[in-house]
């Protein structure tokens, strides 16, 4: 091959089998999300960067894939200016336009652009790719595809209820034994507080969150590190391992964030999340866990991830609640809260437990084995009449070789060849072989067609 | 609104009401491409730019939307360098990738790198966007989809009659009314070849493609400031309005074209069209039209273009034969042969004519009023029974005034209200409303499963 023929690193083809294993996938959580009430929406893959940068922090902006502007975009710049400009300063002057990040920013974006036409509260959700400039590396891709699920416009605890049962019923459905993992920034925010350091909630929360990852000796050495005290410190050890239920550790909980009344708050909202779990019926396992933090800092209530229980790959499923999405585009008060499936993870975990249905990445059922002119004269109609009552069918294009049509038919697994020759022809019937069993079968039409519905 | 909200030019944000007119559409070609045995593919957003350069023209390259290199990517370039560097020459070396302009070129490529994973012939369809820097305009947009429909490796002209077909189905299944024409370039260059003028077979494609939009005397125009000398124009002319039915006319050509073999092997690949064509059971109206060419110079082949018959908007399907669809990868020899529909001006026209299905943008059917906490826990349970059976059903997130309830429930046009209060509860029934007929009934949990399932 003298062309380069290479893909840009980080991102994939998906062929028939991959397409298929995906829109398993995706099909699953879309009528699920569908059942629920919720409606699609979907976004360009370009945003303005106005719109993009500042909303994932640093590290974010720098992960944006720019779009050059189109045209003479050079013509009213001073070039000399560009003898000593920064990549980053240039990228600033070129580049209006970005690949989207995540699907949560264009979508706040989207509620503000369309407040007039949106009913509150508004459930949407949304199955598209996203671009991150990451460096590749098992599991992480450039371009990966997100599934977000969310309510806009509405402050009760309900909805986070009905994303926990939109959760259990999409690893349920997709056969992943999953442990739900729930905290409430509140209740960190109260942590905080009462071990009064208040100003390090950030700190806190982002080396706690590795609790699972590094234990909680590196925790602690990260947290003297950023200044927060020994003895708060000390004060945070026992509010990390508590004991018990969940009820038993809200009560012990309860009596720790005494003094804190956005502590409080987060507990009473847990409490009334738990008591609709409770009273449900939601198989996944549902943990109460004081160290979820999700290193992302715009959740102000619930905070919910999960992990499959079988499989380590970090979390397959995650979110929360944020009572200001769409406050950084000028429209205040609008609480939101929403969760985000990982479909490349989901994949992977699905794949290595072998949990796809067996046949996949063909849909087609029947394939006719091309004689020549006459037969496939005679062949089409009965193709015609195959398709025409939903049977996926076609015939070998080409009157080659009965050998090379098998393979072809054996290769792409088709289960059923049909085969009609001068013989067949005469008597106007088809010979019908099944190419699991080897079984061959000669019939009429109808008969063919009751015998290729009914399997 | 402070901050700015703006929606990059040229592209689309899609509501649920835009979303579901738009899967109605993907989901018809998309069970027709799986019907006639196609397998779907996808490719990533980004090509290298070696992938994409050079393949469309030097206007295709302008249009192409190029992405600025990650990081330092000034770090090895000369400063002084960029003093008097011109825009293209800094988008060439600040840019290693573009988004795709089409999906034929990245198939071409996806074609190459997996040949060895791929059974030939490899039928294959592909429906995602693409994205074009162009002018934006009324019903041209930055990022619009297609839906390409391909068979590789095969030379039968078989595939061209089945691809017609599709064709059919597709345009059938929408219930648009629809002109299929047809052309084969091997009969382009025979017509070149005998006016004299086989040099300039482009020029005269291009200049008799217009016919339609222009007339014959500015196509003549056209002809003759390209240099065509007039006595070949007027050796044109009657090969142009040809009259009679196809067959009349293949016997016209046949005489005109006598002196071409090329012309001839494409009289004879028409024909053969024709006759598959003539022996189904295809509704669309089917035409033999001389003057098609569509601008793109890689048909080797048939050349084909659906028009919609009822309103006017360019063509919403085309395609052709392509013989050297790899030979830009080094993988030479594979004959290809596909169609691509146009989705959004597909979506133009089934709005124009009302053609979508009346409802649509939402799937739920139920919803339950909120009207406390006690009777939420009533409602729930129930709700979770009709999930169960698969109707789409939610409740009410927040114990609201009745009034909004319904407000948000005719917004949405939910077609049906259950209304559970105390008297329902102390009778273990519920209230369903008709929002349609008004009708109001009052029945226990199985006899309203029913009534849901049976509309």
């Amino acid at each position: 091959m003298a062309a380069n023929i290479a893909i840009p690193k980080g991102t994939r083809d998906f062929g028939p089998l991959e397409m298929s294993r995906r829109n398993y996938i995706f099909d699953t959580v879309r009528a699920i999300f569908s059942l629920y009430g919720y409606m699609p929406v979907e976004t360009p893959a370009m945003e303005n960067l106005d719109t993009l940068l500042g909303k994932y922090g640093e590290e974010g902006d720098r992960l944006l894939f720019r779009i050059l502007n189109s045209g003479d975009y050079l013509a009213k710049t001073e070039r000399d200016s560009l003898k000593d400009i920064s990549s980053l300063e240039l990228s600033r002057q070129v580049c209006e336009k970005g690949l989207k990040y995540d699907l949560t920013v264009p979508f706040a974006r989207f509620v503000v652009q369309h407040r007039n036409d949106i009913v509150f509260p508004f459930k949407r959700y949304q199955i598209q790719p996203v671009w991150r400039a990451d460096r590749p590396q098992k599991g992480r891709y450039r371009e990966f595809f997100q599934c977000d699920v969310d309510v806009i416009g509405s402050n009760s605890i309900y909805n986070e209820y009905e994303l926990i049962q939109i959760i259990d019923r999409v690893f349920n459905s997709l056969k992943i034994n999953n442990i739900v993992k729930i905290n409430n920034r509140k209740i960190l925010s109260g942590i905080a507080e009462v071990i009064g350091e208040k100003e390090r909630l950030i700190d806190i929360t982002v080396a706690i969150d590795k609790i699972d990852k590094i234990g909680i000796e590196k925790v602690n050495e990260e947290l003297q590190a950023k200044g927060v005290p020994g003895e708060a410190i000390k004060k945070l050890q026992p509010i990390l391992f508590l004991e018990g239920d969940y009820s038993e550790k809200f009560a012990s909980l309860r009596n720790i964030l005494a003094d804190s009344a956005t502590g409080l708050k987060g507990i009473e909202e847990l409490e009334l999340l738990f008591a609709y779990i409770a009273e449900s019926s939601v198989k996944s396992k549902v943990e109460l866990d004081l160290t979820l933090a999700r290193g992302l800092n715009y959740y102000t209530g619930a905070i919910i991830e999960v992990k499959a229980a079988d499989y380590e790959i970090g979390s397959i499923c995650g979110g929360g609640r944020y009572d200001d999405l769409t406050g950084v585009f000028g429209m205040k008060d609008v609480s939101g809260v929403g969760v985000s499936f990982g479909a490349d993870r989901i994949y992977d975990v699905m794949l290595k437990l072998d949990l796809f249905p067996e046949r996949g990445g063909d849909d087609l059922k029947v394939l006719f084995i091309n004689f020549g002119p006459s037969e496939e004269k005679y062949s089409i109609q009965a193709l015609s009449a195959l398709r025409d009552k939903g049977i996926a069918a076609e015939i070998y294009p080409d009157p080659v070789k009965m050998k090379k049509q098998m393979t072809y038919a054996n290769a792409r697994r088709i289960p059923f060849v049909i085969m009609a020759g001068e013989e067949e022809i005469n008597s106007q019937q088809f010979t019908l072989k099944d190419m699991n069993s080897g079984e061959q079968i000669k019939c009429k039409l109808e008969e063919m067609i009751k015998r290729l519905n009914k399997i």
